[in-house]
């Protein structure tokens, strides 16, 4: 197949190596010049930085999959649609880390479109193509929100990220939003307070860092790209709110009830383990 | 040196294989049966769970390393120290992860004996001797408080722990509390929040599990020892309670703003790298 990958950072240059492993011609468009040398070197030359060259080579194409931030995703969805020959030929799917407002948006805004929602759970904390690999999407999930009426295009879809080894799991997009602020999302922003609040400690003449393995792992993910979250804040907010409130309740909770003296830490760490080993498990 | 260790869970254990490896040798006391097996199959066999033939082999002791948790050590300190021989023969520090508490013991309870507080920042979620390492310190920053009138009994427990290959750092007993409760016990704590939270969405008929990197390595903590963290928090109850009180408000305020569309994501992030940076890198 002759794929387009509208933005290719790390997920969409990943996806572009993993393509390409299996056949298909892959052609795509990035924003800076140092993305498209970055690309060439990998091998990747028919990539523009041309809006209006892009759409023309969209002319060729199959697929068409959005390597961006939601509402770059919303802009090039209304450009792309907008050629009523471009809207029948392809089949379009997005990557976004929130299905809800993307999901609503192709249903209001493109409703006869070839729109397929999904969601590779890859990542890592670097990004930009330098930082693509293959094997990124191999045995990890990808959720998909399934839409009445796209039952083809879903199927394209399903089947694209199967071959690059993924798990394709159907999920409504709503419950999809929720699951993430409280496994994912609000997770990222309380590595940022973490490591912010570790700022009133810093002592510049230590000969030794005072940090261990819990703080290098509670404060990983806040090395990611703030960029893509202020896009994942915007796009889920009443979820990662809803999140933030409970821990905030809970923590002040806590504070209290060690203070008194009265903290059951056992239970809590019992409890922890409980419900972490649930997840890991699956 | 003939060096007793009381208590040989991960840390005694690893301490002790450390140690035999630079030809002291190793004698201690543990609580279960199963721990003295354990280290019986180590090549541990002077190893008791009788308290009084544990003093008794104390008698040609050269220094005694508690591997307790605090509360632990107060009693073992009382029962050891009440013999003036033994008070007067032995030099004794603890491992404990706070120490302002116990600091403050063995000035009130015990001046005249030769006892130095260290922290050897190491460890796993994994505990028991079974989990021992003979490596678990080398490269590693132990935290020494230093104490007026025991200089000598400091520089012989200083040599201990350089010679496994820590690196040895002088603190002040109120500074490390405060300094801890920010880079790792708040954090410990707050991996449980994060890992109890997540029960509101687990959903035992997703074929997958939805959780990737961010939550395995934000709850891996939680799989630490409820027992020793009970002993922890109770002991840096103050520090631990401000550090959470200060996550519950900003977490508070972040949720405030991301409802109102006006969280400066982008920021947060870039802030939480450059503290991040300044830690891990020292």
């Amino acid at each position: 197949m002759k794929i387009f990958i509208w933005g290719m950072g790390l997920i969409g240059a990943s996806l572009a190596l993993a393509l390409r492993d299996k056949g298909h011609q892959i052609s795509g468009a990035v924003r800076s010049a140092k993305s498209r040398e970055t690309l060439a070197r990998m091998g990747f030359d028919r990539v523009t930085s041309d809006e209006s060259e892009a759409l023309k080579m969209l002319r060729d194409c199959d697929m068409l999959a959005l390597g961006l931030n939601v509402n770059d995703c919303f802009r090039i969805m209304d450009l792309v649609l907008a050629d009523e020959a471009l809207a029948k030929q392809l089949v379009l799917f997005d990557m976004c880390s929130t299905k809800a407002e993307i999901c609503q948006y192709a249903e209001q805004q493109h409703a006869g479109a070839n729109f397929v929602g999904t969601h590779p759970m890859a990542g890592k904390e670097k990004q930009g193509p330098e930082a693509a690999e293959a094997a990124l999407f191999a045995g990890q999930t990808v959720f998909i929100t399934p839409r009445p009426g796209a039952e083809d295009a879903t199927e394209k879809v399903r089947t694209l990220w199967q071959s690059v080894g993924a798990l394709t799991v159907p999920i409504d997009a709503a419950v999809h939003d929720r699951t993430m602020a409280y496994v994912s999302h609000g997770l990222h922003l309380t590595a940022c307070l973490i490591s912010n609040l570790s700022a009133e400690v810093f002592d510049a003449t230590l000969p030794v860092s005072p940090v261990a393995g819990s703080y290098r792992d509670m404060t990983r993910v806040a090395m990611s790209s703030g960029e893509m979250w202020q896009s994942i804040t915007d796009s889920n907010r009443e979820n990662i709110a809803a999140w933030l409130t409970q821990l905030s309740e809970r923590s002040a909770k806590l504070a209290e009830e060690i203070r008194d003296g009265r903290a059951n830490v056992r239970k809590l760490f019992a409890d922890a383990e409980l419900i972490r080993g649930k997840f890991m498990r699956t």
